[in-house]
């Protein structure tokens, strides 16, 4: 399939055949795309958990409006932001850059100290909702990654984040679930994978601007 | 490449090289994956515009700070939320599923008020910020098929949104500038396509959940 094959391949996909699994690969590869998500100033203020094990999707189940997809994926990937972002989470992304780059102070010292100012007067929320937006960032690249290595997935707001962060600990790991994305393969009865795509035409949505 | 090593590939590009244009099939998978991205309750509330023309790119370069990509690259991409989503334009989206899927009110009457009511309910800035997360969805999707498709790109948050809207006469179009997306060929100069990417290691940002 090409890369339009692949979008087109990809849905939304309900029921997923619980005796299939991921190989290893396929999942490392789910993992590696997470990594290198891009996100703004290259914060990564994510986290990704992973679940395979049917008692903990079957625990998180009715927290997601019991939709089948949660508990039949072979993987439950739950896209998390990091609660905590201060001047100690941003230098450790400039460590990190001069770690991995051997830049040096002197060219990312200015640039350090501009981040951090910017933060240090951004609202809590402001902070939250910028970190979210990546977190959508990342389940764009991973729908679309998926489709291409022809992996089934289900990207997911409707469940209830609290409940899920309560069930898993996540304040205990400064984190708080935003997304859900079941990854696996399509179920032979999933009444959805049938179904034709339903989009805008081209014309009613891409505005050529000439003049 | 395999998609890992596309995605290895694809940083943002600073700097594009002018001389180089994106073919017409090019342009198209662009258009098409924009088409396909997958958006909440599948409501689509964004557009695409497609900006080629010199002219228009260097009237919109002070608006996003100078930065040299908005200029070099060979189409400028910016996504847009729709400032009006109501009644109308929910029906609008299942009279399209009815006539692609040949599906009867029957079946679709009841989600369809529901969704109505739904929105009915969410305060206009709610609204705008579950489009504007849309656009992040799209965004991380184009990034992807751009890179698999050996198209460079940068994703911009750092521009004027009121000052592009005002500039392309996006109130007129009901739509909100949210994103920019320069595409096309990096420069042979660009003196970041040569950096080693900077992210963290898997195991600080990937959970496995297993009890």
């Amino acid at each position: 399939m090409n890369t339009i094959q692949s979008l087109e391949w990809r849905y939304a996909c309900k029921k997923f055949d619980d005796t299939k699994k991921l190989s290893n690969p396929q999942i490392n590869t789910i993992k590696e795309a997470f990594r290198l998500t891009a996100t703004s100033f290259g914060l990564q203020p994510l986290k990704m958990l992973v679940i395979e094990n049917p008692d903990i999707k079957n625990k998180l189940l009715p927290h997601a409006f019991n939709q089948p997809q949660v508990a039949t994926c072979s993987h439950l990937l739950v896209i998390c932001i990091d609660t905590e972002i201060n001047g100690d989470t941003i230098d450790a992304c400039f460590d990190l850059e001069k770690e991995i780059r051997g830049t040096s102070e002197d060219i990312v010292g200015g640039f350090r100290k501009q981040l951090k100012d910017m933060f240090a007067n951004k609202s809590t929320e402001e902070i939250e909702r910028s970190s979210i937006q990546q977190a959508y960032i990342t389940l764009g690249n991973l729908m679309t990654v998926c489709a291409i290595e022809e992996i089934d997935s289900c990207p997911m707001e409707g469940f209830l984040p609290h409940k899920i962060d309560e069930e898993l600990n996540l304040a205990d790991k400064n984190l708080r679930s935003i997304l859900l994305l079941p990854v696996g393969f399509r179920a032979d009865d999933d009444f959805m994978s049938s179904m034709k795509k339903v989009r805008k035409p081209i014309d009613n949505i891409v505005i050529e601007i000439n003049d």
